[in-house]
């Protein structure tokens, strides 16, 4: 991950004092003196700034801390405090996901994390995925309604993380925001339907640098927000700004960076290439793994173990809590360990009699008791069915078929490749282990496997700090060659074949092999 | 006057039809066209526009007529329609002058003129001079105030001339506005006040382009304005944009660009080097030459003669209607007239036994007849008073030692001057042999002096259609040093001297002392 040298964007200059001789104006003897600090960048000035700015300058004696965001080469004037101020110039990256938002507030002056927000993305209530959200942005004032849900979302969220860090809203100077191409049309008001109809195109690709105020952001009167681009209507900002935290894109060996969220996203490169890939052009991976369970947070179990003398179940939770749902790297443990167990067989259906007093059947369709309702914070059972496994199947399938596409277009084998950054939101991240056991991820050395969190955010702050950002976030979107799987004749018949856990070939999967043969041996 | 070759921001591009192997987004479709039709040079969407984006280039079948405005080495997208339309791209220009407001519509695809339309500068009611203007925007509300008189009144403006041409407010894609620094800060809502107060700051010298929205003009959504930058607080837009008319700064020869009206506003120089002068800066043009009547409209006399034999005044009025005020050039004119005959002596005082019958004195002041009652429009006597007359003589002498110090300062004496742009508004133009014969001008050939109109209007139109201007207003603005008179000691000893007619040293006046001597000698 490359480094980033905070507070490139605060400034502290002191002009020179207007004088007969030097009767530049205020705005141009701000603006030169900081041109001279950003390496000859001209810097522009909002009409309402420059209203405010004499005064402002004659308050603070011509001696200001200036926040600045970049732009296009050039730099907008987003603050304007006295040069002894106190106050902390903010900025705020937001991870834009579907079911998820998270926010982090920086200072950036030091870089220091000041405070961390989640939530849900309110468009919930229209539908829990992308494409439910498209069909009513189609409906008659459906596009506002989803824009208003999920500004106002961010807005309460803005008062949250900013009351957590005892900062007024208007503190902050720049926002950035990562999401998927759907979420960041419905953030900006741009129509999504053209994404879903074939060639499947997205409004805008870059849609740059824009005002907060414009977007309706709670946050300073002159902040920026920067909104990641897209590659397209699958490949979103939410992988570039996990690039250019994974740092991918300037490494000399080729890695992977997978992303397992409602979709599998995947790029595979190096400083010379980068390839991406998204799930939601495999069909399979439509509702993800998260219909399983709920998104992470308090009570979720993010881990699970079977005993296998005993049958018994240890579970983790976030928080130690009582359990109220399983996250995803719960369901991947958990799906690993009924393998394992034999409670469900190799193409991922619950085997009855190794299931025992776990199985229930209700209206004919077969369920899992994970968590009894006696130890659930819910007050009823937590259970897996046989439907949700069925996705769990698909899902897996669908990553490890990308993954394996992906490697082959490029002309690489999948072992071949150096290191795997595996992405995941709220600290629920997925156990490698678990995924190669139901052959979801390829069998490497697990040290090649290296967790980074939720790098669609942690971009995000780097956009914020990073003085090399905004032009890396261009190369990289420039760079990044997006492979449309849709047109892949031979996606459909790998995907069958990865419909099995780990695999129809298991010699792909040797460590998984080893371990069955052991347990299997008694050893 | 350079050529302006029209239609550089109106271009007309077919857009490749998207597929599954080129799904490049909307906006970036569009732009990536518009790009190459413009030398490479990046295009920006306003968030409004980027969300009907979609919409129109489907309903254009991807072939569209864009309008685009160039900002800082780069463009904005002002307007879209289909590449078929008969609807006009319209650009706006606005001379906004202390006293009066003139606006041009052009054809921005062609250059043509569309329609012209003049009215008073609404602030008038707030006071007559940028003096009054200015403390009364220090008052509580006064600068809103202000602000909105003027762009109410451009508003209003908009809606008439754009009924003239038939066309919508909306079809204004580009609006530039040429004005001295002090209307410039009211119209953008900046505190003047500093402008007149030691050093003489303005808040900003380079206004740059802002979208006409945000300054609550009526145009197109997207519509830029173009604000013309200024040299200091007494050095204003207005100039520039005379500048940039008159090709002063690309001409190999030295030239004078000389505009009076409320202010004496001179620029000399030539493509190497301009020096330029206001004659806010002296004191005696405080209120101008218009205090003594109206500014140029229907029924305001712009030519005074006065017959040697029989003493009989031989108007002329604008439209040829009954005279109901007289107009600047009218005044320059009436003082020579006044001083050849006698009526005025040296020092520009009435002479009782010269004016004879014309002459009235009210309450102690002395008047002089110009229209009697009976032939005026306004049913009372036209008349002109000596504390109009002095400062008449004020005026003439700021204006002249204003010439001469800035010759001087460049080494340079008048009479090696080439040429001398005379500007003035509204067909008002003065009359070169009257300014001479009062000492307002210098004593050159006649075929020396070129009127050029209302500069500043022709300027503020060149920006919209010249592909060459915006950079060449900057270039402009860079190069001119500004003469401070204030600091000048030897000002106020020149413009003593300059306080008769036509001046005290009247060898500088060949061709008025040959006058005098032909008409004395009864030639």
């Amino acid at each position: 991950m490359s480094a980033a040298p905070p507070g490139a964007w605060v400034r502290t200059v002191a002009l020179a004092a207007p004088s007969l001789g030097d009767n530049t104006a205020d705005a141009e003897r701000l603006t030169d003196a900081l041109r001279r600090e950003l390496g000859g960048a001209e810097v522009d000035l909002d009409l309402d700034l420059l209203q405010r700015l004499p005064g402002m300058l004659r308050e603070h004696g011509y001696r200001v801390r200036c926040t600045v965001f970049p732009d296009r080469g050039r730099f907008a004037l987003t603050g304007v405090a006295a040069a002894d101020t106190n106050r902390i110039a903010a900025g705020l990256a937001i991870d834009l996901g579907t079911t998820r938002v998270a926010l982090r507030l920086i200072d950036l002056a030091t870089g220091a994390h000041l405070a961390e927000h989640g939530c849900d993305n309110p468009q919930g209530v229209i539908g829990p995925d992308v494409l439910a959200r498209i069909h009513h942005a189609d409906t008659p004032g459906g596009l506002n309604e989803l824009t208003r849900l999920v500004v106002d979302g961010l807005n309460e969220a803005i008062g949250r993380i900013c009351e957590a860090a005892r900062l007024a809203p208007e503190a902050i100077a720049a926002v950035a925001v990562a999401g998927n191409t759907a979420m960041t049309h419905l953030f900006l008001g741009l129509e999504p339907r053209w994404m879903i109809r074939e060639p499947y195109l997205p409004v805008v690709n870059r849609p740059g640098v824009r005002r907060a105020a414009d977007l309706g952001l709670r946050a300073g009167p002159w902040a920026r927000v920067l909104v990641f681009p897209n590659i397209g209507s699958y490949f979103g900002g939410d992988l570039v700004a996990g690039i250019l935290f994974s740092d991918l894109h300037r490494r000399p060996e080729t890695a992977l960076l997978v992303d397992v969220g409602t979709n599998a996203e995947v790029v595979l490169g190096n400083r010379d290439w980068l390839v991406g890939c998204a799930g939601a052009a495999g069909p399979a991976l439509e509702g993800g793994v998260t219909r399983m369970g709920m998104t992470a947070g308090p009570g979720a179990v993010d881990r699970v173990a079977i005993d296998p003398a005993s049958g018994e179940f240890r579970l983790r939770t976030i928080g130690g809590l009582p359990p109220r749902g399983i996250c995803g790297s719960g369901v991947i443990d958990l799906a690993a360990q009924l393998f394992r167990a034999g409670m469900i067989d190799v193409r991922g259906k619950l085997v009855p009699p190794a299931c025992g007093a776990r199985l229930r059947v209700v209206d004919g369709i077969r369920y899992l008791v994970v968590v009894p309702a006696a130890e659930s914070a819910t007050g009823g059972p937590l259970m897996v069915g046989q439907p949700e496994l069925d996705s769990l199947v698909r899902s897996k399938a669908a990553m490890y078929t990308i993954l394996e596409t992906l490697a082959l277009t490029v002309g690489l084998r999948l072992e071949d490749i150096g290191t795997v950054f595996v992405a995941g939101a709220f600290g629920c991240l997925i156990d490698p282990r678990s995924a190669i056991a139901i052959g979801m991820l390829p069998d490497l050395p697990l040290e090649r496997y290296v967790p980074i969190g939720n790098s669609s955010l942690e971009g995000a702050a780097m956009a914020l700090t990073a003085a090399a950002a905004p032009a890396e976030i261009d190369r990289i979107r420039d760079r990044i060659t997006y492979l449309e799987l849709n047109v892949n004749p031979e996606f459909m018949q790998r995907f069958s074949a990865a419909k099995f856990l780990p695999h129809t070939d298991l010699g792909r999967f040797p460590s998984v092999g080893r371990e069955q043969l052991n347990r299997h041996s008694g050893a």
